[in-house]
């Protein structure tokens, strides 16, 4: 049989020898002597090997994405008889570093100060006493009520990294309440978005989180807060977070994802107060991808279940 | 009895009531009227309040600094009938945060965005898997060696963060070797630096320090890490660092001391690659001055020993 692998991946896959493991080109289409492989290891960010895999593909039985997201599969069409795996666990320690990144260089207001460095300039106003509670923004985690949006995998790694930096309380949002991993996660966020200091938000892109922080949303939150998104571009109305950012009713936003990627050159988030904006590049290193692809190939050829399989 | 206390700093001291607490403006010389006072509260950060006490107030016995250094206080020729005590633990969780601000923004390549985004520029060919460990720089801490240089209040309070960031060791550098709250330290660190992924260094400023990270230990670190600095600034050879960093013999560097404060304009510093510069802003917010100030009263009064406490 026969196995697709990414070969801009560093994977050295220990698979049973009469596994035939051949290396492809994402965003290239799939040679049409491969065309026959059972299985596709896939990043998933290519809509042609996509297309190719839910068409051209009679045999393939099960996909390997080594993303966290499913959106691109999905929309792709990938045909029923077809196993989706995720790479659901491959990417929360590096999103949650990016999120921390995003996070502490608002806190510490590094735009200005990058700024400040091309032209040379010493800030020295900025130094002395600060209040331990700066009531413009969020300066430090001490004391701060740090809410995670999403509260998956990714959510359940950044949250002790949140307390390790001092955050009083870290709590998470998701569909159902109660504790998970020694954490409060509630259902109803606009009652809590009043008490929160740092919003992180790592929701999927689906119909029910479009504009999920909305204007009304963004009003609940404290005028010194911080909104942070690694999840999804859609989950935010960009033109209300511009908005609340210009009118200081928001102390800063680090997003990674946006609305529409990549980001148009006249968007107002380019130039929107205390705003920091990496273009999607949270993840992209699949932290135990060899574990997961070893593990379910094995699960697959033994007919039991698999580790992040998604209806599809 | 008179104690003086900043007027920029939010403390309602609980001290008896025979105390009579006065606030004073550091910066500006102490009014004549109290120069009488007993005991100072003081961030040191300013000559002329330290040249008052010094030398024009006959009944100070205690001075309590809010900074960790004590450099200042030597400097200003303090008598040897005063106590000094230090704010050291104060500021060991502010600090830190701005070590990981340094240190994740630069991982993170943050600077690039920011003249992207300055641009309205997406950054496209960012996107894409990546390795793990990546040859040409630290870009994630999982896997990645710490090395604190430094091991006191602060270096102990940033260590388990940089664990729970996903950092594979961590250890620290100090005069003694061993284990010292749970993390290994040693004492030779030009052994350890070419097994160095990020160097943090929070050494004080003295005569041992001074160019402590020269050329030569520089050489010693690989070409891949970076290095942050939230100690003093005449620990590191910036003209070193500086050409290190311009060969790519170095990934990065964050700073928040300098050798010169304010950083000379014409300083190469401000150009050099994948830096970081800060004002000397790490700390300012002095996390337990409150009690640390009443405990040290107390202890004061009762005649036992006072936390903090330096030789003169």
């Amino acid at each position: 049989m026969k196995i697709l692998v990414p070969d801009n991946t560093e994977l050295e896959l220990d698979l049973p020898d009469d596994v035939d493991v051949v290396p492809f080109t994402e965003g290239k289409a799939i040679p049409e002597e491969h065309l026959d492989a059972e299985a596709v290891v896939a990043w998933g960010a290519s809509p042609n090997s996509l297309g190719s895999m839910a068409k051209d593909m009679p045999n393939l039985r099960w996909v390997q994405s080594l993303s966290a997201g499913v959106d691109a599969f999905l929309a792709a069409g990938i045909p029923d008889r077809v196993i989706l795996t995720t790479g659901r666990g491959l990417h929360d320690q590096t999103v949650s570093e990016h999120a921390v990144a995003l996070l502490m260089s608002l806190a510490r207001q590094l735009p200005s100060y990058f700024r400040a460095q091309e032209n040379h300039e010493w800030l020295q106003d900025r130094r002395g006493p600060k209040p331990m509670a700066d009531p413009e923004r969020v300066s430090t985690l001490i004391d701060a009520r740090v809410l995670i949006w999403g509260f998956g995998s990714i959510g359940q790694t950044l949250a002790p990294i949140m307390q390790a930096l001092g955050a009083k309380q870290v709590r998470g949002v998701a569909r159902r309440a109660g504790m998970r991993e020694g954490f409060e996660v509630v259902d109803d966020v606009d009652q809590v978005l009043p008490e929160t200091d740092v919003l992180v938000m790592i929701l999927p892109s689906d119909e029910q989180t479009t504009h999920a922080l909305n204007a009304e949303r963004i009003a609940l939150l404290p005028d010194r807060s911080i909104v942070v998104n690694v999840g999804r571009g859609t989950t935010v109305d960009e033109e209300a977070l511009v908005a609340a950012l210009r009118e200081g009713k928001l102390a800063g936003a680090g997003l990674d994802v946006m609305e529409a990627e990549p980001l148009p050159e006249d968007s107002p988030l380019w130039d929107a107060p205390n705003t920091v904006l990496t273009p999607h590049v949270a993840g992209f290193r699949a932290h135990g991808a060899k574990e997961l692809i070893e593990s379910n190939f094995r699960a697959w050829r033994n007919r039991v279940p698999m580790r992040n399989a998604v209806p599809l």
